[in-house]
């Protein structure tokens, strides 16, 4: 398969450009039946819209999604759904100058190397714009996984640069414009962010996402777990350059009787694993973080060289995000739930008749 | 496709349990006319065996591998290319108690959920003793890696439980049983060790593996980035929970200025990306790093249920790693070259006829 | 993957319905810097719409193609092409009466078995007009594979219903609309359609496709050889009921003399295997011939059954190719184009170093 | 997916050349639970052995199949299934004189083209010997398929040569070496083949499967209709040159009213599309015919040319079937098996809510 599809059976297939007249997605493998609006994805694409707040990239959008198949009479049919985006607000001249140089940090060097050639306006496909389509694909897959199996998928930032979570409440997440669940934090992130924003810099955050009443065996190991395929789909999101599965990178200095989770006929002790041992699920909480770098998309000249090797020094103007984590929640949250959905569907295909006579834990 | 195949044009396909009669996998896509025999496969195997040191498992397995397809006159034909490797050293008995136990931290209770029934001899299918094969398969990419790209990989232990490394030296790390790189550490990981085993306990630790030489230009956006793949083939490994790629999780308190690796016309100033941008290998080192949990495989009671939902204290017996990190240097190195070695195929399939006129820069 | 992608390395993923505002695809894999304009793809369209004889169904669709990615200033970038067609004559009246009728010899009721419920207007996704998107990929394959590989693709009917050609000219087949060779039979298939309409009836055809000037090497047995895979991609066109590969089903009652083609360094010397050995091209020319059924949408009434399991009688009104065959010529060249576009990838990212020294015979 | 996997949930990826040490195989995503014995498989096995009538190869195989994996006291677990055959009766030297030649008609030329090099041992990788894997893959599928839905897969031989079957008894096909079901033509095809051995010549033959009890709904439109993956399944058989659904290339001079298969609440009129509409299953037999070639491997001397591209004459000694078709039922059985099973997974996983509420007619 060609890089711009994900999934075995719910699959997703991407396609568009930053500055092209539109981006676009199928969802094949969707079940029939499950009642589908456009309202249903809207929401999701709502909340990872650019310009929300003076925090993230002014550009405006409407993303406004059109399903032009695999929908009837409000259900979905079974067969492939046809998601389309229209680009309004592209500017391409703000980009102009990007056409003969290489962005340090940024994928115009590594898409020029491999292609020989590349849409330079605005990133082109490496522009963080295509992640639109996965939170369109991302809401339908959510929803069948609500309605189908009772499953939920929840994100939220936990740390901003040097600004860690210190409280938890899911009612604070969607109140604020960072997805922070900690209410003391909101205003101490707020004034991070202005004060970057004059220096002309740009920082790194983490988001954690959680999926709760997932049912025990989803994942086909020894590759295709679950865990292995969270990871995948995790780090394709643009900036990433971490994923760690429940308490992650933490086990290296803890011993096997701390990290462990015990079990009793009332639940597990604890939840270091994240929900997944062996690469299939427990029946607990699927928890997964990941680190989103700081954009390399700044106003403070880089060295770098053009197309033709020279040195130069690179200036980006135009319109970005300080911290591309800000908007990244939904992101992660949709590509959760398409490795959910792709894997709710791989365990009953071949489980059909499997009756494990075990009690569900959380 | 089902879960036990890693690859989209290299691919690999494996199978067998801990206990059962044999090992396999099926290499298919590696090209014609490399010389290839059953050497090259065992020195990694050997590297990876248990029961070198007294730090791992004390099983004996020889660990032969036969060529059983694929190769003639020593010269592999294009064909896919059987490889096996015969158990010897099972020794069931060992493990019959936890027939009917759910081992806390251990794969037993979501197999038993999913398949509803299980091998249960030495964890079955979920027993690291199907890496074997992982290696087995990695040693081939590494060969063709080598010989037709010059890409080479190799690993490291940077950290051991509360052990970090602070020297580094390639040659060191094949000269100790922990593939590390610090000569001044290695006694004191052995007195580590020694310790925890006479406590009964079990420790996490971090491994590094590095690929230099990869031509710029492997990766294939947006899902089929070389980022998300290799997270997806380093989470697959048995006890993993964490990936990082580059700096990874730190960069989330970093500031862009000091995260974007600036270029010159006489190479990079930095590699806090570790070698990919927009999931594209820039033809920097690619760094990535993982973390292992400590095996749950313990001899101090643990609270459990059993097949019949009922409350069990189990206690492991048997032989185990303490550290299974110990042995993971090859497995990561295997799988980071079955990443490579897909991608090396993928990028030249689409991109024949590209040059870019780009200096390759490091 | 889900049924709507064909292709391993190139790649077309499609979407749309009869009366669905849309019809689309997504086309991966395509290498970058070809010159790519919608005129390339529209022409081939423009051979299969609908409405430009008497002799097909009189829906009048523009069939006008877009292209909203993958090309930049006129040249492919090597990221997915996402193409659509707006669906603008649907005429949902025609077809209101089939919503609880299952027409014989149709998809309706496999379909309605299958997903339990179905978009009933004009056979929805069931319906050929999805073979628009087959062709408007496929032009893109051919126009690759004649830039890069000198590969031609050309098709035409060697039988509609007892009308067999009995002389074949290439300059014949594009002046008639029935892509019929024998400059003698058009007349007599003139007649033999009128003759058709007048009664109600539908009938049956032979369409046989060449492939010229394609390198010897091509296929990947021992599953996807290429003959194999040209036999999926064409009984996968709506209405095929056979395909054979060079002079197919005579080889029965042939004996093993008179069936090889012998070989001279000048040349084979005959055909007969049509240009495949061992699931692999020779080098000579491909030739694959399908079967497709008479339509089943007639007027004349055929017994049935509706939703409710009663029994009805259905008559078809609405309007219907009474040959799908006159229209399938250009499908039929698009499906073999696609399979030897992702087979040229596969080969050559396979087998970027072979020099067999080999003649390239034909 | 290199070219030796076939299934996308149930997948079995094949090993082995004609001369090498064995043949294997990985059958993945087999459900857990099914009772699975080595006897299982070798009841197919021993149809397709060669050597137990006079009118096939006098090589000796035993083709004892072993289990190496996947099954745990009796049962399947649900992890991959190991097969391996060791190859017993090579006798390398009767093939020592191809090693330069290309044989007409044979796979040769077109390996050697490829991959630039050939294991010319008995054909290598292109000898039919390959299929005794897919014999033992299909036989799991069958028994399962048996179990789980009862259906039931069956086929025979319809035609050698010039002899075509005018009386059906399933009774008759197991009871001479031709799986002819009519008792009335064996001792014709008993001549028939004497005199062709004698002649030193070859032929084809035509083999049609039946698969009965099959669900409706099986298949995914549009490109992976249950048809489309038969034609790929069958054509991927070494020797056939043409795959037919139902009538098949029969339709193209049939009537639409003809055609067509009436249905009414007591089961449809007739069974003209093969059990297939839409590219999915009705619930009516499935029905598939393949026409296979004449082998080329004959001492009757031929034109071809050596691997320096000189004018040689070729005669083939060694052991060869005189029809391949004879040993082709239990093949073609197999891969249907494949296919049907792969399919009812696929089926299950998407549709696993769906109650159509539709009786299923026969």
């Amino acid at each position: 398969m060609s890089g711009n599809t994900i999934g075995k059976l719910f699959t997703v297939t991407s396609f568009g450009e930053s500055h092209g007249p539109a981006l676009g997605c199928i969802v094949d493998g969707c079940p029939p039946g499950m009642a589908l609006s456009e309202d249903d994805i809207q929401i999701d694409l709502d909340r990872r819209k650019p310009g929300t707040s003076r925090h993230t990239t002014q550009r405006r959008e409407a993303d406004q999604v059109r399903i032009l198949s695999g929908v009837f009479e409000g259900k979905t049919t079974g067969t492939p759904i046809g998601l389309l985006i229209e680009n309004t607000d592209q500017r391409s001249k703000d980009y102009s100058k990007i056409a003969e140089s290489f962005r340090p940090g940024h994928a115009d060097y590594s898409y020029q190397h491999k292609y020989g050639f590349r849409d330079y306006r605005g990133g082109g496909r490496s522009s963080a714009r295509e992640t639109a389509m996965r939170v369109a694909a991302g809401a339908i897959a959510k929803k069948y996984l609500k309605a189908s199996a009772d499953i939920e998928i929840r994100g939220f930032l936990s740390q901003l640069g040097p600004i860690k979570i210190e409280k938890f409440e899911w009612s604070v997440v969607e109140t604020n414009p960072f997805f922070c669940p900690d209410v003391d934090k909101v205003a101490e992130m707020e004034q991070y962010m202005d004060a970057l924003r004059k220096e002309g810099e740009s920082i790194g955050a983490r988001i954690e996402v959680i999926a709760s009443n997932v049912p025990p065996g989803l994942g086909e190991p020894i590759f295709d777990r679950l865990d292995a395929e969270l990871a995948y789909a995790l780090m394709s999101i643009n900036a990433v350059k971490g994923v760690e599965i429940g308490d992650g990178f933490a086990c290296i200095d803890t011993k096997g009787t701390a990290f462990r989770d015990e079990i009793t006929p009332e639940g597990f002790l604890s939840n270091h694993a994240g929900g997944v041992l062996g690469g299939i699920s427990t029946g607990q909480n699927i928890r997964a973080s990941i680190a989103l770098k700081p954009t390399s998309s700044l106003r403070l000249s880089g060295r770098s060289i053009n197309v033709r090797g020279e040195p130069i020094d690179v200036v980006t103007q135009g319109r970005h995000d300080p911290c591309v984590g800000i908007r990244a929640t939904p992101i992660a949250e949709a590509m959760t739930a398409l490795v959910l959905m792709d894997h709710l569907l791989r365990h009953r295909a071949q489980n059909f008749e499997v009756d494990s006579g075990l009690p569900t834990l959380r």
